[in-house]
């Protein structure tokens, strides 16, 4: 069987919220299936001297103008939320815990929290909220809140950024398919034909 | 009839050149004409606080990967140029100044040019290999050669790119339709439903 395709996004990234609601009907179109990896661009940005899009004179502006655009261009719901950007570490310390455990139930918890950001406007960097999404889909609540307050679980995630950094991931959302990379939702057509094709 | 395309684009743009290479043809399919204006990201960059692509960690790496697989997917002829990025006041200065003159032939050698620097690896930052692309078009050597050397052209290039960016031109490729901003090839696929619906 094929490799799955890593999936490298920051819950705290539009663009990686509409990719994530398109990732899995693509892969699967091509039997693949997904390694979901949360990711913190806060920290990779640190190292490439990248500032958030929104922050830059007139790209600013543009980008979010973009993100409202490119979601009715690909039919998915949308709404900028009231406080952006934020620090996606509650959500991604969550989302890592439960790949190992559950790695179905991880992607479920993965979809339902950047939705809960990017449509209904609820603040996922808050870890209580974010411990509620994850409970109303079955999670026990007071295991996950005391698990994302570990050690254990924070430094995994530091180790996770580092080795996204080391496969070459600089932004979300970005996507390797049987090693090569792809940035961005609007290289979806290229990974289609990469799929498709096997290369190009 | 319906109002020209305003297309955005600097020399050294290896997305600006794909883009060159599609632009006429997707307009064209619904009508329209393509009113080129060649600006200077060196200068818009220094007011965005921007840098070129290549020069970013990671992102660096993967730009030239993707300017190169970018074009074989669109089946544009492509070839990293031996000097880049180059300062494009040389070839920015004879398109403008051919463009009050005859809009039709600045087109031909707008794509001379790039084709020259992009394809056959010619360094067109230097006047002089510009000026013999021009040339060879038709466009008189000495008389360009002269102009673009007066404090006329180089004082409407300035103007030029500050109207760009006052229109909120950050990048390139950077097309505006009927006030709707798009940045890079990899929003063709929008601005070609935007053509076809009016908006969406």
């Amino acid at each position: 069987m094929a490799a799955p395709i890593d999936f490298y996004f920051d819950f705290s990234s539009p663009y990686g919220f509409l990719a994530s609601q398109k990732i899995g009907a693509l892969a699967g179109k091509y039997g693949r299936s997904v390694d979901w990896h949360p990711v913190l661009l806060g920290v990779i940005f640190k190292e490439t001297a990248m500032v958030p899009l929104t922050m830059i004179p007139l790209k600013g502006e543009y980008s979010k103008r973009d993100f409202a655009r490119s979601a009715r261009f690909h039919g998915v719901d949308f709404r900028m939320p009231s406080k952006f950007p934020i620090s996606s570490q509650a959500p991604a310390r969550i989302v890592l815990w439960l790949k190992a455990r559950d790695p179905a139930l991880a992607v479920r918890v993965a979809n339902a929290l950047y939705r809960a950001y990017f449509v209904e406007d609820v603040d996922i960097s808050n870890p209580e909220a974010a411990v509620a999404i994850a409970a109303s889909l079955g999670v026990d609540a007071g295991e996950i809140r005391t698990a994302i307050g570990e050690p254990a679980i924070k430094e995994q995630l530091k180790r996770e950024v580092e080795q996204a950094m080391a496969a070459g991931v600089f932004g979300s959302p970005y996507i390797i398919v049987d090693g090569e990379p792809f940035w961005g939702l609007d290289r979806f057509d290229q990974i289609e034909r990469w799929l498709a094709t096997g290369a190009f």
